[in-house]
C-alpha cells in the first residue's frame, strides 16, 4: 500500500505570491537569454532597490554607525519586542522635525524593515468580515499579506489624469461600516506621485467621515524632486488617527538592512481606545524583530548622516526622472499621464492596438528580457492591467541605455500600418 | 455627535500574547522593587538569553565575519527571498556533516531567526481544519503562531518520569486525518533533555505511521553536556519528511543578531510533490528577510568558529546545569525529575501544598521577582502549570546567588507545620 500523508496545501497560499513584486520579476527574468555566446548585460528597471549603483551607494558613516554597534558588543541580545528604547527616541525625534507636534519613543515600534510593518498592520487589522481600502494601482504587499489574513480588500482608484490623485468620492462608495482603513502611498509606488498638502487634508477629512483610520506608507518619504514637496501624513492626525509605515531602506538606500517602524499618531488617544495600540504590542509579541545590532545604531545613524548625502540622493534621482520622462516621450505605444515627482518609479500606458505580436503587459514584459534583457515590471503586479511600471533608479547611462533598448523593441514589434 | 470608529480589535489576538514568553516575563519583571534605596540586582533566570554574560560571550571571529560581509558594500540589497546563495550552501553543507546524506543549497531558506521559521512553518501547514500536534510542556510561540493562523493545536506529553521521552501512544491517539504534523523540540525546550537515538527513531516510525511530517526544532542543536548525545532529527528523514528549524542565535550565543534558517531532508521527494516546498516558497515571497549583510557573513562564521569555542559554552552550561541541580535539590518543595542534559533549561515541579501563601506557579514567580529580584519562567507558560522552568545559562556567581534566594524565599513561605 503506498504511504499516504495528511498535509495538503493552502490555496490561499499558493495564489498569494502571484501577488508579489519579487514573484513576476523572478519569473521575468526567467526569460533572459543565457545561453548565448555574447549575453547582453541585464538592465534591471523592474524593481526598487538602487543600492548596487555606485551613484546611490549609502553615506559611509551609516555603515560606521551599524559596524560601532556591532563592535561594541552591547546589542547581541534578543531585543525588547517593541524595539530598543535609544532607537525608539531616534525615530521618535527624527519624524518630529516634520510633525506640529511631537512623537514620543513609545508611539513608535520597531520593524524588520516596512515590510514587517506592513505585515503587522494588516494582521493587527484582520477581524472576520473587516475590509481595507487599497490604492489602484498600488503595493501589492498589502493586497497578499490581507489576503492571507482573511481580511477584506477593496480598491479605490488614483486618477491618472489627475496626477494620480485619490478618487475621493468612489473611495467614499466603496467603504462600509466594516472599513477598518484606508492605505496611501506617498511618495507613491508605483506611480511616482506626490501627494499636496490640500489633497492630504482631503483625504484626511474624507477618512474622518467614513470612521476609517488612515495608513500611511511613507517608505519613500523625502524622495522628492518635483513641485509637490513631502508633507507627512502625520500633519493631519488632529483630524483622524494616522498610522505611518517607514523605514531606512529607500532614504539611506540599505534595502537589505531591514529596518523599519510604525508610528502611531495618536494625540486623542483613539487609537489606544480603540485597542490598536494593544494590538500593534501583542502582535510584536508573537512575531520576530529587526536585529538588535542595527537597531542599536540607529541613533548615531540618524545623527551622523549629513544633508548632502539626501540632497545628493535627491538630485541624482531628478536627473535619473528627466532622463526616463524625456526618453519614453519617444516611444510611439507608451504614453506617461503625469512627470514623476518622488519615489523611484513613473506609471505608463501601453497602447498594445499599436503593436503586432503582444498579447499584454506581462508577455510585453517576457518578451522584453528575453530579447533585450531589459526588465521591467508589468502594471498586472500593480493591480493596472496593459500599464507597466519602470524604475529610473538607476545608473544613468545604463538607465539611457535601458530606454534605447526599449524604444527598439517598441519599434521592432510595431503593428505594420498599411 | 461623537466621531465613531469602525475598527475593532481582533481578540484572537488579544489573546495570542499571553502565550508569549517575553510578554509574561514582562509581566513579572513588573513586580520587581525598584523604589527601595539599595534595589536588589535583578537575577534573570528567566528567558533563554545568555549573551550578555562574559563567560558566554560569542567568538571575535563570528563579529569579523559580519562586519567584512557589512564592510564590503556587497550586502546593502535586498536579498532573494529564499536567501543569499552563499549562506544556503554554508548550512547546507553545516548540517550534512551530521547527516549520512548531503543536503542541497536548495534544501536550505533563511530566516529571520528560528522565530519566523516556525512563523514560516506554522503559515504553511494553515489550511482550516489542519491540526499540529505539539509536546506538552513546550515552547509556546507554535501555539500562538498556530492559533494566530487558525491551525488548531493539541498536545502529547513529555513524560517527566522517562527523561521526557515522547508519550508515544499518546500521540498516536490525538492524532486523525487532518493532523499534518508534529513538533519536536531537542535539545529540549524547557525540559533540558536530549533524546535518544533509540527514541528518535521510534517518533519517525509514529509520524510515518500517522502519515503526519516531523518539524524539528533544533534551535539548541550541539548544546549538549550529558550521556545522550545530540542527533538530528534528519538522520531519519529517509523513514519520515523532516523539516528542521535553526539559528545561530544559541550556539554562537547571538539571538540578537536574527539569523535562521528551515532545511527540508526530502531524499524521496515528499514535501516537494505535497507542494510543501511551494508553499514555503511562496509564504517567502510575502515575507520579510533577515538582514542581507548577516547572510553574506554565515560563511565565513561558519568556516572560521573554532571547534574550542563551542567546547567552551558546552562546558559552561555543564557548570551551570550541574550548578542548578545540586542547589535545586536543597530546596524542599521543589523536585527536579531529571537531571538537565542539554539547552539552557531545567523544568522543576513545585510543591504548593508545602507553601503557605503561594496561589500558583505565576503568583510564585511575581512574588519571588517582588521580594528578591529573581527571575523565574512559570510553567504556565510552557503549558505545565505549578511546575517551573529555571535557565542556568548565565554566570555561574550569579546563578548560586539567585538559587540562594530561591532557597531563602522558599523557607520563608514554608507553611508552619504543626
Ligand atoms: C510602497 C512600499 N512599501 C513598503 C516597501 C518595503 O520596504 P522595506 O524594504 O523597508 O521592507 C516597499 C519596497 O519596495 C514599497 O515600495
Ligand atoms: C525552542 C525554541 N525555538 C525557537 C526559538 C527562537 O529562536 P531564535 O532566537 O533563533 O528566533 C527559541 C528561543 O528561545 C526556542 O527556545
Amino acid at each position: 500500500m503506498e504511504q499516504k500523508w495528511n498535509f495538503k496545501p493552502s490555496s490561499t497560499l499558493l495564489d498569494a505570491s502571484s501577488l508579489s513584486v519579487r514573484g513576476v520579476l523572478t519569473r521575468i527574468m526567467g526569460h533572459i537569454e543565457t545561453d548565448t555566446n555574447n549575453p547582453k548585460p541585464v538592465i534591471p528597471l523592474g524593481h526598487g532597490d538602487p543600492s548596487a549603483f555606485p551613484c546611490f551607494s549609502t553615506t559611509p558613516s551609516a555603515v560606521d554607525a551599524v559596524a560601532n554597534a556591532l563592535r561594541s558588543g552591547k546589542f547581541n541580545s534578543y531585543a525588547p519586542c517593541v524595539g530598543v528604547a535609544s532607537a525608539r527616541k531616534a525615530i521618535a525625534e527624527y519624524m518630529s522635525q516634520d510633525l506640529p507636534y511631537t512623537l514620543l519613543p513609545d508611539d513608535i515600534y520597531l520593524t524588520n524593515g516596512c515590510s514587517q510593518a506592513i505585515e503587522i498592520i494588516t494582521s493587527v487589522l484582520a477581524r472576520s468580515g473587516a475590509n481595507i481600502l487599497l490604492p489602484k494601482p498600488g503595493y501589492l504587499f498589502y493586497e497578499a499579506r490581507a489576503v492571507f489574513n482573511g481580511v477584506e480588500t477593496r480598491y479605490f482608484d488614483l486618477v491618472p489624469e489627475k496626477g494620480w490623485e485619490v478618487d475621493l468620492d468612489g473611495l467614499a462608495a466603496l467603504s462600509d461600516e466594516n472599513t477598518v482603513a484606508m492605505v496611501i502611498v506617498n511618495p507613491g509606488n508605483p506611480c511616482g506621485n506626490v501627494f499636496s498638502y490640500e489633497h492630504l487634508a482631503k483625504v484626511a477629512e474624507t477618512a474622518k467621515k467614513l470612521g476609517i483610520f488612515v495608513i500611511a506608507d511613507e517608505v519613500y518619504g523625502h524622495l522628492t524632486f518635483g513641485s509637490n514637496k513631502f508633507v507627512p501624513m502625520g500633519v493631519f492626525s488632529s483630524t483622524v488617527p494616522v498610522i505611518t509605515l517607514g523605514s531606512i531602506s529607500k532614504r539611506w538606500v540599505v534595502p537589505g538592512w531591514r529596518l523599519g517602524w510604525i508610528a502611531t499618531h495618536d494625540s486623542n488617544d483613539i487609537l489606544k481606545r480603540a485597542k490598536v495600540v494593544d494590538s500593534i504590542k501583542n502582535y510584536l509579541d508573537i512575531s520576530t524583530d529587526p536585529a538588535t545590532f542595527i537597531q542599536g545604531a540607529i541613533p548615531d545613524l540618524i545623527a551622523n548622516t549629513n544633508e548632502d548625502f539626501f540632497l545628493k540622493t535627491v538630485e541624482t534621482l531628478k536627473t535619473t526622472a528627466d532622463i526616463c520622462y524625456n526618453k519614453l516621450k519617444e516611444i510611439k505605444c507608451i504614453t506617461c499621464p503625469s512627470k514623476p515627482e518622488g519615489s523611484m518609479f513613473v506609471m505608463v500606458n501601453l497602447d498594445l492596438s499599436q503593436l503586432g505580436d503582444i498579447k499584454d503587459d506581462l508577455d510585453f514584459c517576457c518578451k522584453l528580457a528575453k530579447e533585450e534583457s531589459v526588465i521591467i515590471l508589468p502594471g498586472c503586479t500593480v493591480g493596472f492591467k496593459n500599464w507597466l511600471r519602470i524604475t529610473h533608479a538607476i545608473e544613468p547611462s545604463s538607465l539611457e541605455d535601458g530606454l534605447d533598448k526599449l524604444k527598439s523593441f517598441c519599434k521592432r514589434h510595431a503593428k505594420q500600418m498599411n
